[in-house]
């Protein structure tokens, strides 16, 4: 068994080539849900869709998020009519939104959501919520940029296209929050726990602080490989590198693996930062160099094959 | 200034052809809400959206629900994970579903959501909903059909396609609920009030429940004019028929006088029940017999004009 620590697209295309060379019923992924959100009545969890969808293989290859062959009838009449139309839900989508709220609102889990509707979908790959409490993450912008607000994850994400400095982040909710059923199991019992290349701060973030979720990773160090979201310095996608400069770190794979070293004991990284490979073993961590950049299906695989057979 | 006591297609009928024979400034129609209902998280409006659609022309004559030319993506989608889709919510619909939720959500009131709906599609009555409160019929169905089980309006009127009968109903919320802003001023400063052909027991009578509306009607009595929904016995549309013969009432024009002659003292019967009309007199009521089928804008116009002469 598998267990793979996910945040959206970074982690999909992992897990996408991992089913490719391992059982999907082998593996579970943990997903971050600090990046949810409630917009028009909605509860909306874009990781865990990104996920869902690209498993599923009806994700957009193109825009790196929602459907496939989406049509985008309710947002236009939606912005037709004066309402917020920042946060771009095309019609199928939607309906993932609908089903899951009407679902909670019953008095089902978020858990218990995420696996219906995968199930529905035909993914084979164990899907859990990090938490099926609300977390939240929110980040205070910088003072310069505008006077120290905070905001939500995708008000900065999507709503501010992550254009504008970070001063700090929170994950509102995480102390009371517990992990999913699940997933401290899954993590003691695993073969192996596997970082996915999503963002440390954002996506694997709110994970660690998740109560139970760390120490679980500590104590399973040694069969830990995490895969740097960095590559030569930046981010495939997003905001990670830019992130980590604001807050204080490296942006690099040894500024990944500072951030990784307690509870991670393999960092894979491109061969794009080969040069760096000594400086990310002196931190404590085992280095593997490989391809890591999955531009295509075949690309995927062979990384998710690296990243099983890593030496241990 | 006339007001119009409004359910759904009734009234909407009535009030396309009120628009073609005043200005539709001076219209002011107050819309029963408690068919309202949240699925899938979002707050919908039966009423005043059919009215809403209507007089904007864009709702779909057809189905005589919804908008013209809609599409589906959404609910089939949702139908295929599974989800709850026997209330049929089209793609451009649910629009209108997100931005009153999300507004909602907000802290504006449904008259506020309801307004800026309006104003955006080009409505120019207004649009008061009965109380900006919640205010939900539930009905009682008889014993035989279902234990005397208790359901919400729309899982009678549409998952049940109105075909159970009904042993009782009840407007959960009215006691504690208040007039929308308006209501009560423009029955009282009204030169008319019409009161659209609408369900008498579940349409207007909603209306009638919450606190200080029928107060206002019976000072007004003089004034108030009803057009029956009942032609020859039955309703042109939807369970009225049946509802009142279900609940101790006469399916008859006659029997619509009886439960609005204390604060309507005008009814008007279609040509079809012009052998009833002594029998309308004899409640209480004046009777004025013109056609009342709304076949066609022609004759919607026609009747709002027949309605607007009557003789006070």
């Amino acid at each position: 068994m598998l267990v793979t620590l996910a945040g959206g697209v970074g982690a999909a295309r992992l897990l996408s080539g991992l089913v490719q060379v391992v059982d999907p019923a082998d593996i579970t992924a943990v997903v971050n849900t600090a990046d949810d959100l409630v917009l028009h009545g909605l509860h909306i969890s874009p990781d865990l869709d990104t996920v869902t969808y690209t498993l599923a293989g009806l994700d957009n290859k193109e825009t790196g998020w929602g459907l496939a062959g989406e049509t985008w009838h309710v947002m236009e009449r939606l912005e037709a009519l004066g309402g917020e139309h920042w946060f771009r839900l095309g019609d199928r989508d939607l309906a993932t939104h609908l089903y899951r709220t009407q679902r909670l609102s019953e008095g089902a889990t978020l858990s218990e959501v995420t696996a219906e509707v995968a199930a529905r979908l035909g993914v084979g790959v164990r899907l859990l919520p990090m938490t099926d409490d609300p977390v939240r993450t929110r980040l205070t912008l910088a003072e310069d940029a505008s006077d120290g607000q905070e905001v939500s994850f995708q008000h900065y994400f999507v709503r501010l296209a992550h254009s504008v400095p970070v001063r700090s982040l929170r994950f509102e909710g995480a102390e009371a929050a517990g992990p999913a059923p699940g997933v401290l199991d899954a993590i003691e019992s695993a073969a192996q726990v596997i970082c996915c290349p999503s963002n440390p701060l954002v996506s694997i973030g709110p994970l660690l602080a998740v109560p139970g979720v760390r120490p679980a990773l500590e104590a399973r160090r040694e069969d830990v490989v995490a895969i740097s979201p960095i590559v030569a310095g930046t981010a495939l996608k997003g905001p990670a590198d830019r992130l980590l400069a604001e807050l204080g770190h490296e942006s690099s794979v040894v500024g990944v693996a500072r951030l990784y070293v307690d509870w991670a004991g393999t960092l894979v990284i491109d061969e794009a930062d080969a040069a760096l490979a000594d400086e990310v073993a002196r931190t404590g961590m085992r280095c593997l160099v490989t391809p890591t950049v999955m531009g295509t299906p075949e690309r995927a695989a062979a990384l998710a094959k690296v990243v099983i057979d890593a030496p241990r």
